[in-house]
């Protein structure tokens, strides 16, 4: 029982669905090894996306507030978004930054990455860290988007995190990174 | 800039797209106050999750070994699940540890909630802390499961997930409950 002997699915065929403009859908045929049943399961072929732990050089963290139309509430999140077809994820963090909050930085770091979901999505989200952000110009929002900015101290982002209102479960793994977030 | 001073976008209708088993999808039709344009966002309606991070009585970590069907990779995860109609997050915190792994616990406590994605999706995953976790029965896999068990040291599975070997964000954040997770 404490032997990792699970074994990859045969993977049988596969059948799109519907594109819903954030990911496509898309139906495998796999086949369980336990069982050898066969059976279809959905997968969201969604491209990858990048966020951003921005420090100033006060060492206070770049934050932005977006209405988010999953939950239905305003949320505080770091900045990012998804990368675009041809762009490295480095590009799209440096992009996204200033797109989203007016800021500029001059030390970049790529901090790792995290997969969203693997049981149904296929994406990775790719965690940077910007030293040294400053305010270099103007906001460049999407029809789609409102965000304003809001500069925190560490300690009220860490606490906005234990209490849940920092709730959105990608800004937690790259805060992560430079934040102690334990609780117990 | 730094003023949080965005508002909610007003929600005008909805309609509903495939049922894709894990979530249902559904077009809002919302409007941007900041433009005051109309626009169609998808949403999946997503039931809730929970997972569990179960330590043994020597404080090493019970982590489950599973292929995913989203990353096509064996995902190294603490077991957990969907809610079922019904349940509330405890009890299905404590039927997922014991199906997924065959472990019972002396000790749960509620770490948390935290929104997998507020961009798209509606729901929570729920974490939990289990103590005392040891092998009390077998497990009691879904048709579309195949999961083995592995007892982890708590600094190796820090290491797995500075080395990206564990990836699952959701996992991640559960963990961060309890891990310092620091790289930086």
């Amino acid at each position: 029982m404490t032997s990792p002997t699970v074994q990859p699915w045969p993977h049988l065929s596969s059948r799109h669905g519907e594109d819903l403009r954030l990911f496509r859908t898309r139906w495998d045929t796999v086949r369980n090894p336990r069982t050898s049943e066969e059976m279809e399961r959905i997968v969201c072929e969604t491209p990858d996306w990048v966020n951003v732990v921005a420090f100033t050089p006060e060492r206070e963290l770049v934050m932005i507030h977006q209405y988010r139309f999953g939950t239905r509430r305003i949320e505080i999140e770091i900045p990012g978004g998804l990368i675009d077809p041809g762009e490295t994820p480095e590009t799209s963090a440096v992009r996204e930054l200033e797109e989203e909050t007016g800021f500029a930085a001059k030390r970049w770091t790529r901090l790792g990455s995290v997969a969203p979901n693997p049981a149904y999505q296929t994406n990775h989200c790719w965690h940077f860290l910007a030293e040294g952000a400053v305010p270099s110009g103007t906001q460049d929002l999407d029809p789609g988007e409102d965000i304003t900015v809001e500069v925190m101290p560490q300690d009220r982002v860490v606490a906005a995190i234990r209490s849940g209102e920092i709730s959105h479960a990608l800004c937690i793994t790259a805060l992560a990174h430079v934040l102690d977030l334990r609780t117990g």
